[in-house]
């Protein structure tokens, strides 16, 4: 029989069809590797092509905008909002609206073109992570700015529109609604127990052992209890941290992580399309016992997302106990 | 400058891109007209390859699950929830789940291939909306149940997996989080203002105009204030009513409505793909003065949908208004 299941941060309802659980080679998505040949503006020699660069990480021999560099952050050459002007918050009778204040930028993740997250190496992987710090600890000095989600698109479908491999940040006056109810649900956990629930999950998890993908000595990745999509996977401290901010400034383990986790996706579903979100504490209580952060990465694997965002029902066909044994076994 | 706007019903933040606001003719999106020919389990002659009919609209001189038909009503042969035994909730340490008792059903809308909801007589439309509300009406009765969604999935994008046009029920042994939402945010605004919510919005839409698609004398289509998608449009009772039981039990004006609009969204945006999703009271607490029954249908435009239902964050480049005026301008 099916079974329904709660993930306790969002509160959504799943339907886990555990009896016709579908395997890896059920899912029909086209692989995402990158062609070469074709105008790219990331790459090397077309930075003028792009809006002017935020930050580079580029020997000091070289210019801004100039090839040389290993990563590009660079403002959204359409960015969905506006870092100029005062913040303006109105109403219009039974509705609320504000003027779109904030920051849309891309971080291009490194030079080569056919090189993906996977695919590129480690170190490329712990430049981009440092690259979303150094931007949360600007973007936070804007007192304007309250939130900022960090994001990336992979492949097409996933809605990335260029192929060479990028990040998105968006800084936002406001705090969307999943962070403020995962918040939410986790200060009330708190309050009730003392704990914080992701630490409880966490522990929960590794004493089962049934969900856990791999771990390191600082990051675990789990398959968690109730996914949205087949082979969602979850990567998180092991040990409380509030906020993307490590205590011991290093990206090193979660870098390895991080890649070892995406090259088992692309081992298990041939280099799938996905989007990964960065899950972190407000700027306004970044420091706090009960938000733990995360990542989460969901492929884009089935075709139900319309209705089921819709309804915040979710229908998955694939148990993460599964998922995260085919994770665990796949050779990479 | 973009804009920030806050669905007052959900939530959730939009950002709406005022300025390079797209037009219907900017949206890729393959046509989802009908064609003929392959085999087809809902067509008439192949009702043995269907599961058993729950309900269906025939003539009483023809035999069940055999043709001559107008309408059937079937269990879906892949169900997500199954209907027999006991409903078992368990915990699992910090974990929620229970077994998948419910139910899943499919409503084969008539039966021509070739026709949609668009295209098919009025009556036709109008049959469909009864037999929604006759399998309401029916599921009510076990009391394990507390909600049913009704949806419709139109279009392989949108996750159809057959053609011929159909609608779909889940029977749930929970209120999904999304409708629960609803609710509390209707039921706040009613506390504090002894007026529904949806009812207000209602009022001043009517007043300013600018967002209202159609209406006639019971119905009212409008562009939503936050819409998520593109050409994303409600259709809700002018008059407060809590749940999809209509006072005068007459489905025709509700089927006229409909069909305009979906009349509209296919002229404007040539066939898309879409999802339909009923919003009505929960079983429990079905005549209230606080929730407003509504449907809202949103056309599956954009590719970004991965990253927006994970991070519950919109963004939509077609301002509302400017959506409402196009579908009114539209010749059907």
């Amino acid at each position: 029989m099916p079974e329904l299941r709660k993930d306790p941060i969002s509160g959504r309802w799943v339907i886990i069809s555990v009896e016709r659980g579908k395997r890896p080679t059920d899912f029909i998505s086209p692989s995402q590797k990158r062609k070469l040949g074709g105008f790219c503006p990331f790459c090397p020699g077309n930075e003028h092509t792009t809006t002017q660069e935020i930050v580079a990480f580029r020997p000091s021999s070289t210019a801004p905008n100039s090839p040389g560099w290993t990563l590009r952050v660079v403002p959204n050459k359409f960015p969905a909002l506006q870092i100029h002007g005062e913040l303006n918050r109105t109403g219009d009778g039974v509705f609320d609206k504000m003027n779109g204040l904030g920051a849309h930028e891309v971080i291009i993740e490194n030079p080569e073109h056919q090189l993906s997250l996977a695919t590129m190496p480690q170190k490329a992987v712990e430049d981009v992570l440092w690259a979303y710090y150094f931007r949360l600890m600007d973007l936070k000095k804007d007192f304007r700015l309250k939130y900022v989600l960090i994001f990336k698109n992979e492949g097409e479908i996933a809605g990335a529109s260029l192929e060479h491999s990028h990040s998105q940040l968006i800084a936002l006056p406001i705090v969307p609604t999943s962070v403020k109810e995962e918040i939410d649900t986790s200060k009330k956990y708190f309050d009730d127990k003392e704990r914080c629930l992701l630490c409880d999950i966490i522990s929960q998890d590794l004493e089962s052992g049934k969900r856990v993908i791999s771990e390191n000595s600082k990051y675990v990745a789990i398959a968690p209890f109730a996914p949205r999509e087949p082979f969602e996977t979850w990567i998180l401290p092991k040990k409380h941290e509030s906020s993307y901010a490590p205590s011991d400034k290093s990206f090193t383990d979660l870098a390895e992580i991080l890649q070892r986790t995406l090259r088992q996706l692309d081992r298990v579903l041939d280099t799938p399309p996905y989007n990964f979100i960065l899950h972190t504490s407000p700027f306004k209580d970044e420091v706090n016992d009960y938000y733990h952060w995360h990542i989460e990465i969901v492929p884009k694997l089935t075709r139900t997302a319309g209705f089921e965002w819709g309804s915040g029902f979710f229908i998955n066909p694939t148990p993460p106990e599964e998922s995260a044994k085919f994770m665990r076994d796949a050779k990479i």
